[in-house]
């Protein structure tokens, strides 16, 4: 049997050695072998920093979206290979289905959040600009740039295509190179993954490397620019957490560790009742999808006491239709476990927990199995425990990582949320429950040891991703015993992968810096008024100025009349100089922008397309009838799309008064087109 | 001498032993003597969380924010107090100034920032509604809630006052209670301005407790939910990073670690001009202020080869005028470290820099010295070392964390990036220079090593606050050798103490968990208007719903004639048809908007006073002459003021078509009376 191959350094290596067996979980045959002698984790390293990252550091966020989305496209084209390889870690075709097209979906995720909410360059701009001084010459806002190091992902065995996918779709839009180490169990699966990646052609050469087989002193090399995410247990988590190179670098590193996640049933749940229903259903996928390998999965079932016996019954006769065998035919529900060393550990916990419970459904010696050799294939069926003291520590604290839950019961919702912290911090937790009160307080009292939250009930049952999905746009991860992590969460995800800097400077210098203009930098008045300008000659700071126009009491009074805005602090003098803010008839907001609209608007075809909206827009001194309005307009963003023929121009609008003091700011949005077709 | 006593469990405890005594660092003798011989740190840990935390969840943000206020004015009237113990550390007034106001305006700036930015609720919530399903019945969100343990801050020696208190002012805002740790050389300071702080009575019990002396085994018992901010020396943070309890319970460990920041000097400043004056001078405070004693003073100071000579002489010409001594004067300049322990380690790591270059000014041994007893007193004058090869390591690795700085060259903008890379991440970096364009290539090439960057030049000089300080509203902290670390930053600093929960619903449950409307959630019609509701009474979901108004030609025609916008797509039909976005001429968004406050205005004076903003508008669909507008407003967000007579709605509207299709959404933003003067 062949070695998986590596590919570090720009090239597929095979291990010096003949590596160590991988097993079919299912058949028990040798699928490949893996090793990762030979390979020279300081070159590859090094090849992602001085290769990869100077290669995506020459893409636009926007640019990097458009080859996650076409590596997603390129993939599902695919996935029926991965599928079958799939079946080979013990997954069914849903589970396969949850890994393979789960790990799809994230990197088109990724592609649309970075085009609609990072701007077209290679500095992310986070949070406004700061007034550091009284005269304006001073100010500070803060920029996102990418770590220039690598992107280490070392991986756990049970989502082989959805673990490194949901890691790298994020660092590679932030601009960092990955390099991948799947755990060895399933990492054949991830081998044949980063073939078709790399075989893609889409990827910058540097981009993606990876490494099969042990990480040896990879985290030797790591330094400060590196990230390191870790997914697995608890204990090997704090071990390379404490590793000196770790240390020494403050390198940052993530860990998502499985957790004693819980789902809690509402005291407005009653057997036969949709939420009674929702939660055995939820409690039985979560026990059988991926055979409970997730470490999201629901491992503490909190029950009203007086519904113990309901839901463990209810459950049961749900269990006992579940059938466990060869993943691969249809009408087996559940398959089998990763490896036999894996089970033997799932064994083992159960045993623990036993300590504390009792065996409701399920005997991990004994059960049937539909087509395959349970000494094998490493098979267990569903194990429902139920422990009738949520006191004793085993069901908070011993995880058995497969198909094992414990049902324990609570009697006040004090003793629910209490319970639900001693996870001591979980990724996941959900309450089932239509009561919006009930779910407050359980979700405002559980938060801070959770890092996801689901309230399920029957408004949002049609469409729920269920308790242990993780989804690209929130944050996966959890505090404590979950290993204190964050990752995904849309943007947010992103920047774990970027360094922030506070930016100190005038306003002129932090303008050439971020790429946008800011208050008190540069305004460039030209004969040109810049609607006329195609995008790609738009400079930022090309500013209109336009008045004045004299607001009258007869506008005003029009202007009531024409829209139906009778507001009294614009019909009636004596009423308007009662309210605090006025000191008589003011001018209506929207008559203020309508006619800075007239002012500024360049009325013939040409490059503006469309104002598509207005942001941040505030009143700050009120116009009273006399007063004279100026605005001054002035490019502030400029953002080409890709493969379209116009951009997003914002403006920054400012109206003025004949004393110069602010009426209104406000931000102007709209379409540019560009001069030439591609751009 | 007595011992100075902890503040812990609600009492101000004397040690069980006479403790270790602490030196004037002036006049070497005894100010207090220190231990925490006796102190339960456990008891302590558990009284701030069972006590502190459920008293600051009592209170919002706002209120809080009132209180930091509150105790900002209390300090600043005993500013005098601290002044004078301030000066036994070694410090000029300059230098206490540094400490003392600049802590309390991190307390000012916090109480400002809260006001602000934050709600007046006690959930944070964090990021846009995410849709996860098509059909709108599930939503997902991110919240942020206090941790539910302790910020313990384990503090350097060198800002007695501003340390503890910009990691105090966060923390309290967040609604997390503190434990203050003081280095012990200056824990006098530290310990009286607790004293004050306590003696305020503006503190909920158990929001701060104090423990002077060694921190004992306070780690043991740190877990998920406590956050540890250590300031010190980079060894001491790997080893406290690498403690077990830290690592069981992936704690929160913020490290600031000194690091070695450099200044650059751009090309383009030449001897004599405002920029090389600015970069010497600036160098010169850097070195002396708080005698070099500060995590972000200049350490390296990049210049061009050419004119490395002018920088050493200019240097020399200010550090001649440095007068050193007896701190208490107004005419010294540079006061003493903050022990004889300190000036001997200064001295050893001076010997390490000048195995790579030369002293150019000062010597350890022997200078003047006004006004003190050079052998009792911690004094050392300013150190200038000149080092001609760049490529030595000491100068980018050795810190010696007192009055010293070395001068380096540099010879292309590549190498001026690479060198002040060396320092494998720093807390404060700047560069000075008139052009901008330098300044971006160093700026975005240092950045991803860099907590912040300061570009100076003559237009902002008059008001930046310098290299070395670290101010509220941006980030403070850097990667690698700085610790990883990030501090303060604004709101950023407050969630580093709150835990980010992703919250998946249906759109009402949502809302009830974060006391906003969400779309898609209830909408309550009552007869009543909601602009007839005063503050109180106004509920999330109140909504009116009004038309529709036919919006016709001679509408859009009047409209454009009567504001000036003449925009083509408006008054052109064969222009407007033309552009790729309309079918025809479209009515103005600005006239959409206004015909909806037409609509949706109540008229009559009421509780509603002003629309002092909008936010977040986007035109969706064109509105054609002939199509019929509806406006659907709805209360999304209630903020009462603390201390005012109103409070802010912020109502979400959606314009629609008699398709349904929605035209424009926004929010706009209400200043409300409150039925009662305080409520």
């Amino acid at each position: 049997m062949a070695a998986l191959r590596s590919y570090v350094g720009g090239e597929w290596r095979v291990p010096s050695d003949e590596g160590a067996p991988l097993h079919d979980a299912v058949t028990g045959e040798e699928v490949a072998r893996i090793s990762s002698a030979g390979i020279d984790m300081a070159a590859a390293l090094d090849h992602g920093r001085t290769r990869g990252g100077p290669a995506l550091a020459e893409l636009t966020f926007h640019q990097r979206a458009a080859l996650l989305k076409a590596l997603a496209s390129h993939l599902r084209e695919h996935r029926e290979e991965l599928y079958a390889l799939s079946t080979r870690t013990g997954a069914t075709k849903g589970d396969s289905a949850f890994d393979v097209d789960g790990g799809i979906g994230v990197l088109f995720g990724y592609s649309s959040k970075g085009r609609r909410e990072l701007p077209n360059d290679t500095v992310y701009v986070d949070g406004a600009v700061e007034p550091l001084g009284k005269g304006g010459t001073f100010v500070g806002q803060h920029v996102c740039t990418p770590l220039q190091g690598v992107a280490v992902q070392i991986n756990a065995f049970n989502f082989p295509v959805w673990g490194p996918l949901e890691k790298f779709a994020p660092a590679f839009l932030a601009g960092m190179p990955t390099l991948v180490k799947p755990a060895s169990q399933t990492a054949y699966l991830t081998h044949r993954l980063v073939e078709l990646m790399i075989g893609s052609g889409l990827l910058p050469e540097g981009a993606l490397q990876l490494v099969c087989g042990s990480a040896g002193d990879l985290l030797d090399h790591v330094t400060d620019q590196d990230v390191v995410s870790f997914t697995g247990s608890a204990a090997t988590g704090r071990r390379l957490r404490a590793h000196p190179a770790v240390l020494a670098g403050s390198v940052r590193f993530n860990v998502e560790a499985d957790s004693l996640n819980c789902s809690i049933l509402g005291p407005d749940a009653e057997p036969g009742g949709a939420e009674f229903e929702l939660f055995v259903k939820q409690l039985v996928t979560e026990m059988t999808v991926k055979a409970g390998q997730k470490c999201t999965a629901i491992r503490r079932a909190l029950v009203p006491a007086h519904r113990v016996d309901d839901v463990v019954e209810a459950a049961v006769r749900r269990l006992e239709r579940v059938t466990v065998g060869n993943p691969a035919l249809s009408e087996v529900r559940m398959g089998a476990l990763a490896s036999l060393e894996q089970r033997e550990e799932v064994r083992r916990s159960l045993k623990s927990l036993l300590e504390a419970g009792t065996l409701v459904h399920g005997d991990p010696d004994r059960f049937d199995l539909v087509d395959a050799d349970p000494d094998r294939g490493a098979f267990l069926p569903p194990l429902l425990v139920r422990c009738d003291d949520p006191d004793r520590p085993q069901p908070h604290e011993v995880e058995a990582f497969g198909p094992v839950s414990t049902v324990l019961p609570y009697t006040t919702t004090e003793q629910a949320i209490d319970l639900a912290r001693r996870g001591q911090g979980s990724l996941a937790g959900s309450v089932v429950t239509a009561d919006p009160a009930f779910a407050r307080e359980v979700v405002l009292g559980t938060a801070s040891r959770h890092g996801r939250l689901l309230v399920l009930n029957s408004d949002n049952a049609g469409e729920s991703t269920g308790h242990g999905s993780p989804l690209p746009a929130l944050v996966h991860g959890g505090p404590g015993r979950a290993g204190g992590g964050e990752e995904m969460g849309g943007i947010r995800g992103v920047l774990h992968h970027m360094q922030r800097t506070a930016v100190q400077a005038g306003p002129d210098v932090l303008s050439a810096i971020t790429g946008q203009w800011v208050p008190g930098s540069r305004r460039t008045v030209t004969d040109e008024h810049p609607f006329r300008k195609y995008l790609e000659d738009l400079r930022i700071g090309d500013t209109v100025v336009a008045g004045p126009r004299t607001v009258t009491l007869a506008d005003v009074e029009h202007f009531a009349e024409f829209t139906g805005d009778t507001f009294y602090a614009h019909t009636d003098e004596e009423a308007a100089r009662a309210n605090p803010f006025f000191d008589g008839r003011v001018a209506h907001g929207y008559l203020v922008v309508s006619f800075a609209a007239g002012l500024f608007v360049d009325p013939d075809p040409g490059p503006v397309l469309a104002n598509y909206g207005l942001e941040n827009l505030r009143f700050l001194t009120p116009t009273y009838p006399g007063d004279e309005l100026t605005v001054t307009m002035t490019a502030k963003q400029i953002t080409p799309r890709v493969n379209a023929a116009h951009g997003e121009v914002r403006w920054d609008v400012d109206v003025t008064n004949a004393d110069g003091e602010s009426v209104a700011k406000y931000d102007v949005l709209t379409l540019v087109a560009k001069r030439t077709e591609e751009g």
